[in-house]
């Protein structure tokens, strides 16, 4: 099933929509945040008239596993050059998530760049990478694995032990079956690799993300993304992590940045 | 006045609260979006039963000058260790922000780091800083400059050219006469100094915050901040701010990170 297809949502008038978690995009029975994000999107988008995700942030409530969804989304401004909104999806009479999303007119090709300071990470060819495949008989690779392609730097996917530069998670991705990107695709590969904590000597375990902030250059990027995620501060109970999304012709895609629990 | 006192909130009940924005606070009579922050802020620390702010992504609507401002506090969750709430900011019927938050206990002193890739900025002695003062005849630096104390970096206070690794903005940051930190003084700190964009070959001009999201690591850091801020990339009519906090005693206080509009 496409990401387009496991995303869909079905209005209920007055800004409600229904959909319905699949099965599967799942990391030890916990839906992935991306794709959780992914269908509130989609919910936002029907009611933003054509305007695509520019930016969104978004807060984790509770777990969720697969099943029916409700997402509520209120419009809090219809601008001239750029709409926000709010969304709560709900499962069980559970938050799951709200996030809160600008949304703009959109633009044919990559933006033209003003100022850079950054490029794309340094990447094998994509058959050097390890691409992520769920584990047959073990935990990990989890099942969402499967729903997405990451092909991951065979110098990050050290688990234990921080890479040159680490912890970070580096590679490639695109949905499968080359499915077309678009924001909400975006907004999933931010939230698609393995946390980057990974890459380092601390306890590998679960990192609940409790906020998840992308903020997209370009909703429609042609090709796989070069992705690089990095963390630089455990203290307090807490992780960073910042992303990078590029295209392969040198453009920012998004930028993202998660907090997250380091378990205790 | 006292960031406390221009913060403060009237409880109305029901989660309801009314505030009045002080006049000075602004850049260009548009109100500083930190220091709205902070009010909502207030609101929220209300209602959070002696908790306090870890993290808060907010997303300004509508620009605000003085006046009476009503905030609408939802709680979303209530957990055993954090709590989350919704905020909403509006002046004369228009939402000037909305907020996302988690809140949690307070822990004495800065938390212990497992992992820190980074250090605070380097500074000259506060001494050696520029000192933003409100411009007396001229509308820069604005009158919000003489509600805290900024010090800035003199390479960096360089409007029209990058300095060394710019365009930033770093510096010293307090309260005027020394009033203590809280978080919600963090995240105003997060947004105190003039944009890491003037310190650049672009046009400097006014670049509205659409997203300001902070996460603060420690509530309540004692002495002065050492702050950093950076844009490094401008595409699209949009540009990013990172900002980290440090305490003197090389803590890390707070990661921030806005998306902001390039004037067209």
């Amino acid at each position: 099933m496409s990401f387009g297809e496991a995303s869909r949502v079905s209005p209920q008038g007055g800004g409600k929509y229904t959909a319905e978690v699949q099965p599967g995009w799942d990391i030890f029975g916990v839906t992935n945040g991306g794709y959780l994000l992914g269908i509130a999107g989609r919910a936002i988008e029907a009611e933003a008239e054509g305007r695509t995700v520019a930016s969104v942030s978004a807060r984790y409530l509770n777990p969720a596993g697969p099943g029916n969804a409700e997402i509520v989304v209120e419009p809090l401004k219809t601008g001239r050059t750029m709409s926000t909104f709010q969304a709560i999806l709900s499962m069980e009479g559970k938050i799951v998530l709200t996030a809160h999303a600008s949304l703009v007119d959109q633009v044919d090709g990559p933006p033209a760049a003003l100022l850079s300071r950054g490029a794309p990470p340094e990447l094998p060819r994509v058959d050097d990478c390890m691409k992520l495949v769920p584990g047959e008989d073990a935990p990990l690779p989890p099942p969402f694995a499967g729903k997405v392609e990451c092909y991951i730097h065979p110098d990050d996917y050290q688990i234990g032990t921080a890479s040159e530069g680490g912890p970070r998670m580096r590679g490639w991705f695109r949905l499968t079956d080359d499915e077309p990107l678009d924001g909400w695709a975006v907004v999933l590969a931010s939230d698609a690799f393995p946390p980057a904590i990974f890459n380092s000597d601390l306890p590998v375990g679960w990192t609940p993300t409790v906020d998840l902030t992308v903020h997209v250059r370009d909703p429609r990027p042609r090709g796989m993304l070069m992705c690089s995620y990095s963390t630089r501060f455990v203290s307090g109970g807490w992780l960073d992590e910042d992303g990078e999304l590029w295209d392969t012709e040198g453009n920012l895609v998004a930028l993202s940045r998660q907090l997250a629990l380091v378990p205790r």
